[in-house]
């Protein structure tokens, strides 16, 4: 064996231990009984002390300090297990299992909260979460930006500075023809009631449409829908409200985006750091690209009102146009995942000043109720009503992801350079759509981006892929072409 | 740290990862996705690595030449984790890794070659099984019996030899009471069809009155039913056919019996070798005496015969004499799971033959299917008709278990014996069964048994359970008392 080959036994079987991490994540939230909380808690310590000593494990540094890649993709195996192995012999032990133990029973509490719309019951937790990880940011920035630290993990190669600055770009248009929007009249939502089991089977048809393998994964409810795992076993979930239809088949295509990327990347990368989505931030592209350039387009919509048609009977929506209206319909509402494509980032930029404060020591978790609902009344103009509607919607910080929120827009701004470069490749396009068939759209995404893996650093595979730098243009131009011409500006 | 703790803290780490072992099992039975299964054996392999490298690690075993238990679980304690380590380091990683890999594999070909009747499909698997446990069980025995070495992992302190004898003991008068009953009239079956989710709904009702806590577990259904896990999270399974609810209903209490004496255990001890069964015999006592002489008991069936005409109205079984017979009914069946309480232990003798003669290098794997069908119908009088029914019926050849078979019928053993302990203990049992509560006697075995988790050897335990010698006797006068009135013989 070469060291280089010594290397990639090791981060294939770390890798397969992370899976395992994926199943148990995945298990906690579908399945799990309620009882078996505290025992989780342990399960998940247990397993993150395990892949925390093989990252950080003394012969992998020698190892990485010797060896040589083959080729470009054994280069690209070598710098992602060199990053990971360099971030994790900066934290602790026992922080990591710490933070895996806090992590997993603080979900259950933020649960729990969130139901009961108790901000205090959720405090202790969010409290402690955010100790740990400035403790961790600390100890992994050595000095610099302990946010950076963070988001470097979701993102790598981009600061919350550059962060701010595309924000600062993005929001006057933003705001600019949000506020146009809200000017006009207001299209009728879709009203109705509609049968759980038929969301759920005109879900997986989505699905399929969109590019799942079903024999490589699987389609569950879930309180908050997520993708977890990868490689063969890349399972969703979704949830399902009877007078929302929407929220069930757009959270499942956004889903299926995660994960046929994860089902996309190529199989001689299995089970290996290059074999998976390459940041969060690229990851959210595809989910962003599959629900809205694609999933909300005229001519899908036109496609998915007949379907809806054929399985629900008729719908309160006269005719295709205004069934496009209601599937893109802006309004100011309270929940991000629920939230319309003008308003969705403006939710983002909220939670990323936010959570720059608590990590820089600016904002204490006591305070954050108050700061929540008072930048959100400056935002979106409404007051929130509870904290299930406010601080309590969204799981990410109770687990600790602080850093995580800023790639849900960056996703959005990679989908918007994509789609512009895949319009432009793809000529047929839009017939296909009108078809019910996003299949050219989703292999040139598979081509372009999917198969790549972890080879490229994501803005590199972005560009590469598109042609052009990144940046907010191609998204701020989809955006105005379509809501100016819905909301008939 | 006293050196102790520093065992038990060990201890407990490699439990809780072996609880992760467990819920990677279950979802692969219940939920992973077909196109899975590779990767899944990958995942299991580096967790088998982990566990065995946990087991096997030099520092216990220092740790363990030294420790002093502060008391008698304690004292367990040490001896339940010495016995471990010392038969891990006796396998090295490799073989262990090898065994893991190759089981999870070998199991999805069982399963396929199951299905489509195809011997030759397993050959190649049960070949490369049977020839890693049989490198496995030379180095554990180190010059010794090596049947013996892989018994002693199932059930402790008991070697083949003595349960030949055992057997020897039992065969004569259970084969005389086949012959007897065989040559009485057969009462009828129950006849119909009975809706699924009815039957699952019964089933759930059933482990609820023989004490499963939903809160710790939770019931799916799967190919072959199967018990996982333990303490806050012991799941089961069960099976459906329209035509035989009582293969769900008793395969759902057998499995309940399982996963209450996981559920059982004294939480003092959660996720520590002392907080599981102690053995596979005990475990099997626990759920065949719910199944049988609990759930298949004149008074309990009088209950049920009420139950499942209120949940699926008019049953083709008259009265509950009738429905009592049928359920009951002694008949010379293919398949071990659905088998009647006398020729159950029938089938084990058949495997445990079998699986000795293989271990020993007497009977190759291409030589099995001879061997199976020509004993099965010395045995029991009929002709396999098909491998399903014969040799690729039972899952657990194709994971490795070999010496695992035998724990089944020295459970019937123990619960014959802990049957006549709290038969004479609990004098309002048979009126409590027939109001359909069995817990009476479930707070026996938790109390007697199941709290104790493996505190003492099987042996002992049952004896001080029962303050009698373990022995065959009280099998055979409960089978002898229960048949000779059902068949007026």
């Amino acid at each position: 064996m070469t060291t280089f080959e010594k290397v990639m036994a090791h981060a294939r079987r770390t890798q397969a231990l992370s899976q395992v991490m994926g199943r148990l994540g995945w298990d906690q939230e579908t399945m799990m009984p309620r009882g078996a909380a505290g025992q989780r808690a342990e399960e998940m310590a247990a397993m993150e002390a395990v892949l925390h000593a093989r990252r950080s494990d003394p012969r992998l540094g020698e190892w990485l300090a010797l060896a040589q890649a083959p080729d470009a993709a054994g280069q690209a195996q070598l710098r992602l297990i060199r990053r990971e192995h360099e971030r994790t012999i900066k934290v602790p032990e026992r922080l990591a299992s710490a933070l895996a133990r806090a992590a997993s029973l603080s979900q259950g509490a933020w649960a729990e909260a969130r139901a009961r719309d108790d901000v205090a019951m959720f405090l202790p937790h969010l409290r402690e979460m955010l100790a740990l990880r400035r403790e961790e940011a600390a100890a992994i920035a050595e000095g610099g930006d302990p946010y950076d630290a963070l988001l470097d993990d979701y993102e790598p190669g981009i600061t919350g500075a550059e962060v701010a600055k595309l924000f600062d770009a993005l929001r006057p248009r933003l705001r600019a023809l949000r506020d146009r929007v809200l000017g006009a009249s207001t299209p009728a939502p879709l009203r109705g009631e509609f049968d759980p089991d038929t969301q759920l089977a005109l879900a997986r048809d989505l699905a399929r449409r969109f590019g799942y393998d079903f024999a490589r994964g699987r389609l569950d409810l879930a309180v908050h829908p997520f993708s977890s795992g990868g490689g063969a076993d890349a399972r969703i979930t979704t949830r399902i409200e009877r007078s929302d239809p929407f929220n069930c088949l757009y959270s499942t295509i956004h889903e299926t985006g995660h994960a046929t990327y994860e089902q996309g990347v190529d199989p001689a990368h299995a089970l290996t750091p290059v074999g998976q989505g390459v940041s969060m931030g690229v990851h959210e592209s595809q989910s962003r690209i599959l629900e809205n350039q694609l999933g909300r387009s005229r001519p899908f919509t036109g496609w998915l009102f007949s379907a809806m048609r054929e399985a629900f009977g008729p719908l309160s929506t006269p005719d295709a146009d205004a069934f496009h209206a209601a599937v893109n319909r802006v309004q100011p509402g309270f929940i991000r995942t629920e939230s319309d494509e003008l308003h969705y980032n403006l939710h983002i930029m909220l939670r990323f000043d936010l959570e720059r404060d608590m990590i820089a020591g600016r904002l204490a978790p006591e305070d954050l109720e108050d700061a929540w609902n008072h930048r959100f009344e400056a935002d979106f103009g409404v007051a929130v009503d509870r904290p299930a509607h406010g601080m309590l919607q969204d799981v990410h910080w109770s687990i600790g992801l602080f850093g995580y929120f800023p790639t849900y827009a960056l996703g959005n701004v990679y989908a918007g350079c994509l789609d512009a470069a895949l319009s432009a490749d793809t000529p047929g396009l839009e017939a296909s759509l009108e078809q019910g068939d996003p299949s050219p759209a989703t292999a040139w995404l598979r081509w372009n981006v999917q198969r790549h893996g972890g080879l490229y650093e994501p803005r590199v595979l972005i560009e590469s892929a598109t042609g052009a730098a990144v940046g907010e243009g191609p998204l701020l131009d989809y955006l105005e072409r379509k809501f100016t011409a819905l909301y008939d500006l």
